[in-house]
C-alpha cells in the first residue's frame, strides 16, 4: 500500500487540503530539506474542527485527534508540493503547539497524536523525528492544536 | 533599487539595528542556511516600541507594524552578518510569536505584517516562506511581537 | 579537558540522561545538521527538578539553573546519539521556552542559563548560537523551562 493510500485509509482523503494563506507558502524546499508551515486542524478548506483550550474546552482524546489531523495536513501539503510522499526520506523535526490552560501539562500526550500519524503513514523509521511540544496561550483562529515540521526529501 | 534601498525607503534605516545579547549571535550561518535569532520591535538600540498583549494593550494594526519592524530587524541583522541582502536567495521559514491574551486569535493577521515586509524588500519569490504563527503568554521585555527566521543564502 | 569531562565537572554526569519518549527520537541527524528534541530539566530518568511558572513558583535564579540543566540534557542526548561531543562543530539555533506568568518578561535572562552552559562546555565559538526565547502558557509535565537545539556536526 502506498503512503498516500495509507493516509486515505486512516481517514484523511488527499483532497481535503487546507487553503494556504496568500502571503506565505505551505512548503518551502531547500536542497533535501522541506520546511512545512504550521498546520491547524482544518478538515478541508474553512472547516476548522477543533477550537479552544485543551484541558477546558477540548478533551485530551479530542486534542490527540486534532493533532493527528494537523499531521495529516502536513503530509497533504508535502504531497501537493513535491508530488508524492514516496519522496519523503524521513521526518526530521516536528513542532507541536497546544492551546493550553495554565493547568494543562499533557502537551506531550496531545502531540503523540501527530507523532503516531507520521509513523502510521511513513513507517516507524521514516516517521520518527525530533520533537518539541509546547503549551501556548492561544493559536490562530482559536485552534486547539498546531503542528509544523521539517522533513528530508529526495530528488524527484 | 537595491534591497537595502527598498528597506530604507519603507522606513527602516539600516543603522537602527538592535544590539545583540552578549551571549548569543544574531545570525549563525551553516553552508547556505542562515539561522536568525528572535527579533523584537527595537527601533534602534534600547528603543523597544511595542510592548504588551495584542488584543488588550496593543491594537491589531499596531501589532502588524511591530511585526514588520521585527522583520526589518531580521533583515538588518542578516545584512550586517553577510554584507548584502543580495546574497539572500530566499526566506525559508519564519516563526511569528505574538504576545496574546487568551481571547486574541488573529496571530496570523499580526504576522502578515512581517510576511509582507519580507515580500516588499526581497520580492514575492525570494520573500515567500513557510510560516508558523503562535500566541505566547509573554515575550522577552514584554514585547508585543517576536519574529525569527531561517534563510537560504549564496556565497559572497 | 574533553568536552565530556567539562560537562561532568560542571555537575552534569553523562549517565543522568533523560529517557526518550517511545514515539519520537531524542536526536535526528540529516547530513551535518542534528535536530535535538525539546529537553526539560530532568536530572536522570523521571526526576524532573524544576516545575511551575517562573515569576511565581520558580525564581529567576532557579529557572536559570533549570535552563542550564536542559542544555546539559541537549548535550547528553547529542553525545549518546553521535558518540562524542568532539563531533559538534557548533551550535546553530537554540529555542528557549519558559513557563511564564503573564507578568514575567525576563525569558531572555532565564535562557542565558542555557546559552552559558553551551559556551562553558563547547567553548565560546562552538557554543555560540542564534536564539529565540519565548514565554509559554504551560510546558509538558509542568516544567519551568524547555530547550531544543539545532547543531552542526562533523562525520565520525
Amino acid at each position: 500500500m502506498s503512503r498516500e493510500e495509507q493516509l486515505v485509509r486512516l481517514g484523511y482523503p488527499l483532497d481535503r487540503i487546507p487553503l494556504p494563506g496568500a502571503i506565505y507558502r505551505p512548503v518551502v524546499v531547500h536542497g533535501s530539506t522541506a520546511y512545512v508551515s504550521g498546520c491547524v486542524p482544518f478538515d478541508g478548506p474553512g472547516n476548522l474542527v477543533s477550537v479552544g483550550k485543551v484541558g477546558r474546552d477540548v478533551t485530551l482524546e479530542d486534542a490527540q485527534k486534532a493533532a493527528a489531523l494537523c499531521a495529516a495536513n502536513v503530509l497533504r501539503l508535502v504531497r501537493q508540493e513535491i508530488g508524492s510522499l514516496d519522496r519523503v526520506v524521513r521526518m526530521l523535526r516536528v513542532g507541536g503547539y497546544v492551546n493550553s490552560t495554565e493547568e494543562f501539562s499533557d502537551q506531550h500526550l496531545v502531540i503523540n497524536g501527530a507523532s503516531e500519524l507520521f509513523a502510521q503513514v511513513l513507517g516507524v523509521e521514516a516517521g520518527a523525528h525530533a520533537r518539541t511540544a509546547l503549551g501556548l496561550a492561544q493559536l490562530p483562529l482559536g485552534s486547539s492544536v498546531e503542528v509544523d515540521a521539517i522533513l528530508e526529501i529526495r530528488g524527484s
